[in-house]
């Protein structure tokens, strides 16, 4: 096996592994099957679009984790993974895959019992899109001798704190979603059709900068305008773009699988009032949440201080303002542990890195003016330099 | 509500609905819980990226169906689905979004038994990316008075016959997706990175062709060199592309959310012999299958064909070689029903639309040259006049 092209050191994939044994200790695990294709990248270096079949990377307490999936896919596992030893990559068969008659998983459960490892407590995803309800039902069923337990996050908690190689890729991708984001208020005209925009906001993205090349975002650019702006989460077709409406650009950067995203909003010609109000409100709000955003708080603080200006300013935003991000797959960039919301009493520490995200979604339009932020011992620092407030072209 | 830039007519989604009652009414089901993306926006028309959340719709035997998710996407349910009545749009508080101390099943649980369908048969998606362990065991838990049954595939299956509308989408993709293959024929040369290439074939992906914008597809381009091509499923970094190996890009062109897959692979200057011989089997033995691609044959029939003649000529493979495909969002593009391989005895019939998907990788390389196909009542009909074979470029 060759690993071309390695992200990481074998030594961080094995300072990984420690951190995650220890809590796989503490918490009586004698083997976690991990599913999150973040998880298994960030525990063993696996890289590949092939997590449209059931896959995972086994942890056990001891020796090297192992790579388990669809055989032809073994190729691409002994390409990405750290892992030298042969016996460290199986693959199962091709009539597993999508075939209502039989399961992956009825493969993984042998393969476990192979090793030894089915009579003790095996931790698994139990909240996660690679891990679905079946998958866990077959496992169960093969698996009587041992104790099936929800370790949901267990390994997205250890990724929460990152080393400097992986803010170095953050800070890369900063980079990048800074530059598509001038390629934005450079390309876009009004009578532009939507989808021309978006293909100019691709190219940027993938093409990257400071000579750092661009992977694909977990979620592609949301560019709603006018009344689809109201909605979050609508992506694009060729209506043109129009005088008189927002448009906003919900985007990541992304290298190597890691993610940093930015959001900005564009009129042609002056905001209405509104809108100017909101971007003040949203920006005082901002700068009281990122005081906040220092070692030793907590994350309801950031949400708290964020939403207490914003309602002495007369806005209101019921939803989240921000949570964390860093190494991330489709269908979400977000790594699903810390949110800023009230009650998250997750304690804020040097090293960790969110998306501080104050979106407001108003009656006729949104306003999204974000940040990724890394956390250090002055405080928060933004990974961009993106000029931080309405984008107004005439 | 507004429903704008509608996909398709109120009659086509109230067909897909009858058609769908009738398998429910057949398996005995009160209630479907519909939590495939593709198969919520083919009964509903709902389209956003948020299925990273947790999110279903709902389809009772009588009424119109009901579109449930976190209430910020609401806004985007009432620009998308085709359903009119503020009752059929519901969404849960942003405090149940990946916080380890609730759950949103729990308030799913609730608006069933609000609307009295907990106490029947409710079909649940066992084996899709979006219905969670997690999400199986909360439901199960707060709806004791139903029982759930998998029905993975329920919908998926009334979807394999396409309507014409949905023929003339994919139709789209493929002019798409042609374009694609033509821009890396003009664009790539030696030396050039690999991610400077793949920017632009999302750009072109993205513009689209022939004057129908380009959707975002629901897997990104898988464009492998040399070894790296050995692997199905790598993707890309900033490697330069070189003479003396193969690459090949498997991609799709979309249109709407329907896709057109279609792979090919690309030498600098003469391919090496093994490739040659590879190829000539491959076409050989795809003639062979397609031959038999036709109304009233399995869909085993065309895999058999398709290996007996590649075996013949020297050639194995032994994975399937093709699969149902249309409506799709991320991380698969097929539809995970009928598959080209021994032992699926699926019928085929008029209007299916597959991905006919011959690929070897060989031991230095890999060799993709596939295409979707549209059966007829005369026999199969691919969607794309791209040249049928290595592309050589000097």
């Amino acid at each position: 096996m060759t690993t071309t092209n390695p992200n990481f050191t074998d030594a961080e994939y094995y300072a990984r592994i420690a951190k995650t044994r220890a809590e796989m200790d503490r918490r009586g695990l004698d083997l976690l099957i991990i599913t999150d294709p973040s998880n298994m990248a960030w525990i063993s270096g696996y890289d590949g679009w092939s997590f449209y079949v059931h896959q995972a990377v086994l942890l056990p307490m001891s020796g090297e984790p192992v790579w388990w999936g669809r055989a032809m896919d073994g190729a691409g596992a002994a390409r990405t993974v750290f892992m030298r030893d042969d016996a460290s990559i199986v693959g199962y068969d091709d009539s597993y895959v999508q075939n209502p008659q039989k399961h992956p998983m009825e493969a993984l459960a042998s393969l476990i019992i192979d090793r030894g490892w089915n009579t003790g407590w095996i931790g698994v995803e139990m909240d996660n899109y690679y891990y679905s309800a079946r998958a866990h039902d077959v496992l169960t069923n093969h698996l009587h001798e041992a104790n099936l337990n929800d370790s949901t996050g267990l390994v997205n908690w250890q990724r929460a704190v990152k080393s400097d190689s992986e803010i170095e890729y953050i800070r890369r991708a900063g980079s990048i979603v800074q530059r598509m984001h001038e390629v934005i208020v450079e390309r876009a005209e009004p009578g532009m059709a939507k989808n021309e925009l978006v293909a100019e906001i691709f190219h940027a993205g993938i093409m990257g900068a400071e000579g750092h090349w661009g992977d694909y975002p977990a979620i592609v650019p949301m560019a709603p305008s006018g009344m689809d702006a109201t909605a979050p989460h609508l992506t694009w077709d060729d209506r043109p773009l129009r005088r008189g409406e927002s448009n906003f650009f919900e985007l990541a950067g992304a290298h190597r699988r890691y993610h940093c995203p930015q959001s900005r909003t564009l009129f042609f010609g002056p905001p209405p009032d509104i809108y100017r109000r909101a971007e003040n409100a949203v920006l005082e709000a901002m700068e009281a949440g990122l005081a906040q955003a220092r070692p030793g708080n907590r994350c309801e603080d950031v949400a708290n201080a964020f939403n207490a200006t914003l309602n002495k300013l007369g806005f209101e935003k019921d939803s989240r303002c921000g949570y964390s991000i860093g190494l991330s797959y489709p269908p979400d960039w977000g790594e699903r542990t810390m949110s800023f919301r009230r009650g998250d009493m997750t304690e804020i520490k040097a090293g960790m890195t969110l998306h501080f995200m104050p979106a407001l979604w108003l009656e006729d339009g949104g306003l999204e003016i974000t940040e990724t932020i890394l956390i250090t011992d002055a405080g928060a620092q933004p990974f961009c330099t993106t000029p931080r407030g309405i984008f107004v072209k005439d």
